[in-house]
Formats: structure tokens, C-alpha cells, sequence
């Protein structure tokens, strides 16, 4: 007498850090960040269809762990992710990630699956997906500030989504540049290792901003800015963490994801509560505008919200059924009779002594 | 050349279905109940310490999904529940459950397991710790009525932990009932089919209700509850689900997990919102007292609280560290530089190259 086998309904495909890197080569890093910022459009446009929330966070002395989940009425999402800058000290990450996607109609997952990765692609995506419709027009030139796990998946986001073609780098410390211009070799981008953030941000269009001290910080003075840019600020994440001076904030047009959200983590925390801010899904519907003129500073102040990784989660969910870069979980209980919770175990205990 | 092989930090512990079945025969059931309810009353008595709160339910016209985060500043867990009453027509589970265990200092998972068989042990280990508390002194008798798959475990835990020695079933489907008389066989309990609710709670010192409809139901009425019992209300547990008529409620002294949660999900969610509850754990701790008297009604209007689910995952987190019931999931990305993410995905590639 063999062991039972799981039922089919108890199996759920999970994607771990070596199917996503599978997915990720196949469809090439730039072809899945711009399939990922399709997704993203998409779900921006129909905002108004999902069920939204301020992420759930859990604060501690060393970090940030949370949980961001929504709902378009049809599939559940959500994401596990954690941020400790002091992680990098013991060799980890500072943001790790997993996420889920659930079938609204029985609560079951459909998917499990890594989310480190992905939340880089979708990061960048993002980022590069808001400033297509930001950034001044003709923009070629980038400045990078703070070269760490992001910083090449923005770069190169910016270029295959934007027609970004060079790049300023930026890190307090050198060999994060380093790593990151020889990361950065003959992917068709024109890189340049600046030794301060002032020479970083000389010519550039756009200035990302992407540090991960959990501090107030001021990476970028006002001095710095000169008008017509466009501010991609990424680091400024949850309270108490900011990367840009006050003054630059009130000189700029600020477009966040979603305004309770952003008002707890984002640099807007340094603002009054009712400093006037614009909602990116206005601007992709064409309900308000985005960029009105040459001049003008704009500044998305993005901290990452539960829509992002949902998109990412059913544009995962629809290319590893393509591909066999999954695993199947055990994962939930499927006795024959759905009342019988008990008696599988009993049955199953059977089976091992019989074996 | 081979490929790379997952580095240790990426790799999680994991629990499936068939892994939690292991743990549960190595333990017997009763066994289990009785050391999970030694946790769940350690983190009662400890409640003061953890991070509480209400949580996240996205609904919809079948049925609900939850996060349920907590903390205790050294771990951090959350579950993931469902609760789907016609899932029972597709031959699925009512309710499936996963959870993770995660290190608060670096907000790494240290375990990820199936919740659904623990979400129905921990269920019941719970209901029999508050009827220990509880209950009128020399309880024998418990009438269960609903007889899904909760009921088996409701009726061991109140063996194991209260003594219970005479169990009387009933449910509206008698193969319900026929299916936990069937599994409660040879189990040390005289065990009693009946054909109504009221036979079910002739002579029953307590009455656990666990149904599943989610509408405003009424299992009991008023007339059927005489003084001295102690109810256990399990299957109120959402807006809109309740089992109780509210004179019963009024008549009792109402126990509770947390009360800004029951109010929104349990029996309660009948009454005004200042009617007077008791928190359970103040009656761990001896702040208050629980039955004072022979004639008193006790009601404990379980919705399920996270700090369960914690103490649920501590205690599977402790067990199958000496057990062999587990996987790991390659779940977290562990490059060798932690800021080089981009770099790890293109070694891969190059490895995959050269495989």
C-alpha cells in the first residue's frame, strides 16, 4: 500500500529565486521590465476597480516588515517584504520579498512565488513607466544616486522604456559604483562613475535617488536641482526615512501612487498634510495632466504600492504557465471529503504504518 | 561548470501538507492540542508584549481572505486564511490556511508552513484552554453542534485538556454527523448522535457551536440555554455570521480575544458596541476573574486572533527543527554581494551557458 498522494487541489506552483531567474533570462531583463510596465499601465488605468489599503507595516529598532495586499474583485494579491538597511552587514538583503496571488472566488493561491526579484523589476518598471509620462521631452541623460541591488534594473528600465542612453552614477560608497559599471558593460548604455552627487546630477534629465539609510537623509540640496528635471526619488520609504531637502519638495509637482500611503512613507512625510499632491493613475486615464511645461519639477515620490506587485504577480502568474520554471507545493489540505479534515490524517497515519 | 547552487540564506524551511501530517502522528492529536494550547496560554499570559491588530479582511460576495500579522518584538508571524462556505460544493476546503514565522532583526522568514490542519488544531487547543478557565466545575458532557472539520478536533481538545468524556453530535446533514461519530470511535469518549439541536444539549455543561453559513444564523435560541453552561461560540466569525440569538448573549458574560475584532466579526457584532466584554488573557493573567458563580452563563466568542496563529507557528517552528517533515524552499534571493542582485542573475545565465 503506497502513501496517499496530495490532491490535485492541494498543489499551488511556486517560482523560487532560480525559476525566477529562469523567467527573467528568457524573457531577457529589459523585455521583462517592459512587459511588466505594460502590466502596471493597465492596472494604474482601471485604479478606480481595486480594493485599496495602506500596506500593514511592522516597525521595529532595525526594520520594516510588511504586508501589501489588494484585490480586483477577481484575484487577490499580496506581498511579504521587509526592508533592514542593516542587513547588508550579516551578507543579507535588505529587502526580501514573496508574494501570493488567490483566486477571490474560493481563497485559494494560484501561485506562490519569490518576490525579491520581481519587486526590483517592478520597481524599476515603475519608475520608468511614471517618468515616460513625466520627464522632460528629449531626456537621454540619468543620474543614479545610490548604486546598490536597484540601481541596474532602473538604469536599464529608463533605458528600454524611456530611451534613457547615459547614465551618472553616484554612491557614498565606491565600490557599489563599481559593481554597478561593470554590471552595466556593453548594455548599450553610456556610463559614467561620478565622484560626488553635485557632479552625478550635471546634465542629467532625471535624477533617481535610490539609498537605503533608515534616517532622515539629504542626499539631494536644492541647490542641486535646476528647474526642467525630472525626480525619480525611490529611497524615501517609510517614516522616518527621507532622501531629499524640504525645499526641493515645495519647488516641484509631486505625483505619488496612493496619498495615505505616500503621506506616512514617502518624502511628502516632511510636507503639511494637506500640501497638494497628484495621483500617477489620473495622469495615465488623461484626467489630470502630467508635465506642463520645460520649467517645471517633477518629482515622483515613490514608495512602492500593493497594485505594483499585483500587476507583477498576474504577469508572472500567466508566463511560468508557458514554461516549467515552477515547483508544486503541498500546500493546502484536500481530504476526498472536504469535511473530513480529521480523517485524512487518520487515513494518511493508516497508509504509513501499512507502508 | 554546474549551475549555482541556492545559497543557505536563501533557503526556508517549509511544512506542507503531508510534512504536517507527520508532525501530527509523531505528536498524536491530543498530544498536539495539549502542548499548542500550552503556547497559545504562554502568549495570552504574555499579551501585553505583542503588536495587535485587527485583521486585514478583503471581502466578496463568496466569502473572505485575511492577513493575520503579529508580533512579539523577537518573531513576527502572519497567517493567511480563507473563509469560503459553498467552496464544500467544488469539493474544496471552507477554510485553507498558510503562515510564515519570520526573525524581526532581519525580517527573514525562518518558516513557512501549511495552516490548515494547524488553524484547526490551534482552533480547538483555543476553545478548550478558555473552557478550562471557564467552564462549571465537573463538566462531562459538550454538545458540538455543526460536525465539519472542526468538530473532531473540538471534541479531542476538550477531552484532552478538560476532561470531557461524553460528546453529543449534531448537525443539520447527518452524514455530517455520521462522518465525526465514524472518526471519534475508539478514541476514549462517549459519543451521542442526535437528531435536533435541542437533544444535542440536554445535559451538556458546554455547548460548542462551530457552523459555517455565512448569514445571520440562529443554531441557538434563548429557550435552549440553561444557566451554568459555558458556550463556545466558534462559527461566528465574519460580518453578517453570527449562530447566537442575541437574548442568549445578553444573558451571558461575554469573553473575548480582542476586542476591537470580535466586535466587527463575533456574536457581538449584535449588540451595542459599549456592551461589556471580558479580554481572555486578563483572565490568564488573574487581572480579572472568569466564572464566579454555578448559575452563570460563560460565552467565549471566538472569531480567532493572531497571537494563536503565532504561538501555532513558535510551536511547529521549535518541532519540526527536530523532525524531518520539511523542505526548504529556495525562497530568498543570496547573492554573494548582497547590493548585487543584477549581478546574480547574470552569473546564472552564464552558468546555465556553460552547463
Amino acid at each position: 500500500m503506497s502513501l496517499p498522494k496530495p490532491g490535485p487541489m492541494s498543489l499551488v506552483p511556486f517560482v523560487s529565486v532560480e525559476g525566477m531567474m529562469q523567467l527573467i533570462l528568457q524573457q531577457g531583463v529589459e523585455g521583462m521590465l517592459v512587459d511588466l510596465a505594460a502590466y502596471i499601465e493597465d492596472d494604474f488605468r482601471r485604479w478606480e476597480q481595486f480594493d485599496k489599503t495602506p500596506r500593514i507595516a511592522a516597525h521595529s529598532p532595525e526594520g520594516v516588515i510588511e504586508l501589501m495586499p489588494t484585490s480586483d474583485g477577481r484575484s487577490y494579491g499580496f506581498k511579504y517584504v521587509n526592508g533592514h538597511p542593516k542587513n547588508f552587514q550579516s551578507g543579507r538583503q535588505t529587502v526580501t520579498a514573496f508574494g501570493v496571488l488567490s483566486d477571490v472566488d474560493t481563497g485559494y493561491p494560484v501561485l506562490i512565488t519569490e518576490m525579491t526579484l520581481l519587486t526590483a523589476l517592478r520597481t524599476a518598471a515603475t519608475s520608468a513607466l511614471v517618468a515616460k509620462y513625466l520627464m522632460p521631452k528629449g531626456a537621454r541623460t540619468m543620474a543614479m544616486i545610490g548604486n546598490g541591488a536597484q540601481s541596474e534594473f532602473q538604469c536599464l528600465a529608463f533605458k528600454a522604456i524611456c530611451g534613457i542612453d547615459t547614465i551618472r552614477l553616484y554612491d557614498i560608497d565606491p565600490n557599489a559604483t563599481q559593481k554597478a559599471v561593470h554590471n552595466l558593460q556593453g548594455k548599450g548604455l553610456t556610463v559614467v562613475a561620478c565622484k560626488t552627487g553635485e557632479e552625478a546630477i550635471e546634465g542629467a534629465d532625471i535624477i533617481t535617488t535610490c539609498t537605503a539609510d533608515k534616517q532622515f537623509a539629504t542626499i539631494l540640496t536644492d541647490n542641486m536641482v535646476g528647474s526642467g528635471v525630472h525626480i525619480n526619488a525611490i529611497g524615501g520609504d517609510c517614516p522616518g526615512k527621507t532622501e531629499l531637502h524640504r525645499d526641493i519638495l515645495t519647488r516641484s509637482d509631486i505625483f505619488v501612487e496612493f496619498p495615505p500611503q505616500t503621506r506616512i512613507e514617502g518624502e511628502i512625510q516632511q510636507l503639511p498634510e494637506d500640501h497638494p499632491v497628484t495621483e500617477f493613475w489620473q495622469v495615465v486615464t488623461g484626467a489630470t495632466k502630467g508635465r506642463t511645461s520645460d520649467r517645471q519639477i517633477t518629482l515622483f515620490d515613490s514608495v512602492g504600492f500593493a497594485t505594483e506587485d499585483f500587476s507583477a504577480l498576474r504577469y508572472i502568474n500567466e508566463l511560468v504557465r508557458q514554461s516549467d520554471a515552477f515547483q508544486k507545493l503541498d500546500l493546502l489540505a484536500d481530504p476526498d471529503d472536504p469535511r473530513d479534515l480529521f480523517g485524512m490524517i487518520e487515513r494518511y497515519g493508516r497508509g504509513m504504518d501499512a507502508a
